[in-house]
């Protein structure tokens, strides 16, 4: 199992994200995260994660769900990634359609033996997204 | 091995307390964690955490290195959370002078058989803080 992400600000809608992947590979399957380079993030968003990429990376290596957590590659070599980490499955999150369509893509070239599942959202809209958590810090800040 | 805290924005400085508590009580003990309420954070820092409490307690609940999370009784029944897990070991953080003062007080009038150890700041000064840590949320949303 692979899933893929920031994990910017740890909460529970990562960790659901990871608890559902690892379910969809089975009791005994092993959940590799791969967590995303600051560059790569600042290329892709504008700005940089809020924690660096090493704590990132190792707060969710912490999680009892997680076999294994690495860093991205800075140029993102998601056929890299694929071939090293060979997982059977890739999860991908509901907000993730950009990689889920570069992985598809290139899953379908290589002729890789590899099934990408869609991982849904939990909770109600808002509850489990870092940029909302970062504007309930700024709102819960502001208000004393 | 019993410790205790918010852990509001769960971040590297909290999973290194409570790998340091772990490690106190040597390699088979058990680590509980009593996460604080709501209620008793308003209470004692006049502001709520930013994560409800079931949310908090789930996540360190979460990490490998945590045996069992619990949460606070809104009435910091001290007391009878000592009874009740029955730790060998209380680990405070190095900011936690007042739960410190509180437990040792507790445990002589009570002669109970537990030691209270001191876990050292990790890493430089707000690296490992979750007000520093909100602070920088503020800043970087603020930067663009």
């Amino acid at each position: 199992m692979l899933a893929t992400g920031v994990f910017d600000l740890l909460h529970l809608g990562h960790l659901r994200f990871l608890e559902e992947s690892k379910r969809k590979g089975g009791p005994r399957s092993k959940l590799v995260v791969i967590v995303a380079r600051d560059k790569t993030v600042f290329r892709r968003k504008g700005k940089s994660p809020v924690i660096p990429e090493d704590q990132r990376r190792e707060l969710v290596a912490a999680l009892r769900v997680v076999d294994r957590a690495l860093l991205g590659r800075e140029e993102i070599d998601l056929l890299g990634i694929l071939k090293e980490t060979r997982p059977d499955i890739v999860c991908v999150g509901y907000d993730q359609d950009e990689i889920r369509s570069g992985v598809t893509r290139l899953i379908r070239k290589e002729g890789l033996r590899i099934r990408v599942v869609r991982i849904r959202r939990f909770g109600p809209i808002g509850f489990n997204s870092s940029s909302n958590l970062k504007a309930r810090v700024v709102k819960a800040l502001s208000s004393f």
